[in-house]
C-alpha cells in the first residue's frame, strides 16, 4: 500500500518511520527541500518532494501540518487525487477541521494521535511514538465506513489504542484533559510573577520544587501550541474554563469561610478520582 | 552534641538517620512504642522513648510532629528543659507557629526543610533526604543569634541550601509555589469530574496523558496535608487564590474576545518565566 504524508515534523516523521518499517511505501511532502532530503536519509520516506503532485497515486494521505494549514493543504491536494484516495489528518482539534475538510473531500477521516514530545521537527522523529498512546478517530454520519476501517487498521498497526468519538465530544474531552491544563498552568506562572513584593518573588523562585514544577509544566510550553488550541477549540475551552472557575471559587469559599469539612471532602474526592484518568 | 527529635515519621526519621551518621547523639521520641523500637533498629536514634523526659539534657530539639501538634509539644517539653536548649521545628507554615512557639520558648528557631516524598512514616525515612533541598530558617527580631547559627550549621551539614526569611515572607512564598498549586490542581480534577455528559467524561478519562497527569498530581495527593496548608496558611493562600483568579480571568477574557496577540504574549511570558523557578 502506498501512503502519503504531508508535513514531516515530529508527528509526520515518526509516522513515516513506523509505516516504512511496517512495509508500506511512503511518499513524503515538506515545503523545505532540506527536510525532504533528510526524510529519505532517515528512512522516514521512500521518496520525498516539496511538490504535492508526488502523492497523486497514493491510497491514503496523512496530513500532518499545523492546524492552520490542514484545510489549505486539502485545497491544493484534491484537484489531482482519485476520489477513492483517503485523506486523514492528525490535528489536535476536530470539529472545525472535520467540518471544513469533509466539504473539501468526501473521503476524509478525522484523526488525532495523542502522542508527542517536547521536541519538534523531523530530527525529533522517533520509532514507536504512537505505541500505547490513544489515537482518536472522529467519523461523522457521512464518513465512508470503508475508509474509516482502513485508517483504523493502520492506526492499530502503529500500536495505538483506538477510540471512536464524534468531533464535538473529542474536542470537549481534550479541552478538559489537554487544553484546560495549559491555561490553568500558565495562569499559575502568570499569577506568581505578579507578586509585587520582590523578596517574596525571589524566595518563591528559590523554593519552587516538584509540586510547582509539575503544575506549571504545560503552562511553560510552546506558546504557538497553546494559541492554536485556544483559536481552534475556543468554545470548548471556554466552557471548561468557566466550569473550572466554579470549582476554584468553591474551594476559595470553603477556605474563606473555614468550612474545613467541605474542603476535606473535595480533597478526598480529588484523591479518589485522580486514578480514574489514565495516563 | 546531643540532639532530640520529637516525631519519628518521614522527616524526623530521615533527620535522625543523617544526624546519627554525622556523629551526633540522637534521642528520639514517638508516641508509639513500636516506632521507638524501630527508630533504634533502623539507626535513626541512639535511644528512643514515648516519654519526652528523654530529651531533658539535649542541646537542640527538632519538633517534627504535624503542624497541629507543634505548640502542644512545646508546652509539654519546656517545663523540664534548661533555658539554653534550642527548640526548632520543621513545619511547612511558619507565621502562626513562630508566633506561638516563641512565646512558649524564647530560644525557638522556626525552620522548614523543603524535602518530602509520597511516602509517610518511619519506614519511609531515608538518608540524604535533605541534600540539595531548600531549608528555610525564619528568625524574628527576638530570635537568639547564636541559636540561629547553631541550627543553620546543622542544616548545612545535612547538605541543604539554607535561606533566611521572615515567617510572613516564607508563608507567602510557599503559598505561591506549594499551597496554591495544590488548590488549582484539585480544582482541575473537581471540574473535570463535573462534566455532565458521561460519554465526554469517559473519553476524557481514557485520553488523559502526561499533561493532565502532571497538572493534576498535587491535587490528587494527601487530603490531610492540603487541609493543613489551608488551615494554617489561610490568609496567604487566599491572597494567592485571589490573584490567581485574576490571571485566569484575564486568560479567559482574551480567549472570549479573541485577543490572540494578548494571549500569545501571556504564553510567551510564562514560557520565558518558568525557568526562573528552581526545582
Amino acid at each position: 500500500m502506498e501512503i502519503g504524508i504531508v508535513g514531516l515534523g515530529l508527528i509526520g516523521g515518526s509516522l513515516g518511520l513506523d509505516l516504512k518499517a511496517l512495509g508500506f511505501r511512503v511518499y513524503g511532502v515538506s515545503r523545505k527541500p532540506e527536510t525532504c532530503r533528510r526524510a529519505v536519509e532517515l528512512q522516514i520516506a521512500d521518496q520525498a518532494s516539496p511538490d504535492l503532485d508526488l502523492l497523486k497515486d497514493t491510497e491514503a494521505i496523512f496530513v500532518c501540518t499545523p492546524l492552520a494549514a490542514i484545510a489549505s493543504t486539502l485545497e491544493q491536494l484534491t484537484p489531482f487525487l482519485a476520489p477513492e484516495t483517503i485523506i486523514t489528518d492528525v490535528g489536535s482539534v476536530k470539529q472545525s477541521i472535520v467540518t471544513e475538510c469533509s466539504q473539501l473531500w468526501a473521503n476524509f477521516v478525522g484523526g488525532h494521535p495523542m502522542a508527542g514530545s517536547a521536541e519538534q521537527g523531523i530530527e525529533a522523529a522517533q520509532k514507536d511514538l504512537f505505541r500505547g498512546s490513544a489515537y482518536v478517530l472522529t467519523p461523522t454520519a457521512n464518513t465512508p465506513q470503508q475508509s474509516l476501517a482502513k485508517v483504523r487498521e493502520i492506526a492499530l498497526k502503529l500500536g495505538s489504542r483506538i477510540y471512536l468519538s464524534s468531533p464535538e465530544d473529542h474536542d470537549q474531552a481534550v479541552a478538559w484533559i489537554s487544553h484546560l491544563p495549559v491555561m490553568i498552568s500558565a495562569g499559575l506562572i502568570d499569577a506568581c510573577m505578579g507578586e509585587d513584593n520582590p523578596d517574596i518573588l525571589s524566595l518563591a523562585q528559590k523554593l519552587a520544587s516538584s509540586g510547582f514544577r509539575d503544575t506549571s509544566r504545560v503552562g511553560g510550553g510552546n506558546p504557538e501550541l497553546g494559541l492554536m488550541m485556544a483559536k481552534y477549540n475556543r468554545e470548548k475551552i471556554l466552557r471548561s474554563l468557566q466550569n473550572y472557575r466554579l470549582s476554584l471559587d468553591k474551594i476559595t469559599k470553603y477556605i474563606e469561610e473555614q468550612r474545613w469539612k467541605d474542603l476535606e471532602q473535595i480533597l478526598k474526592n480529588t484523591r479518589d478520582n485522580k486514578p480514574k484518568f489514565l495516563h
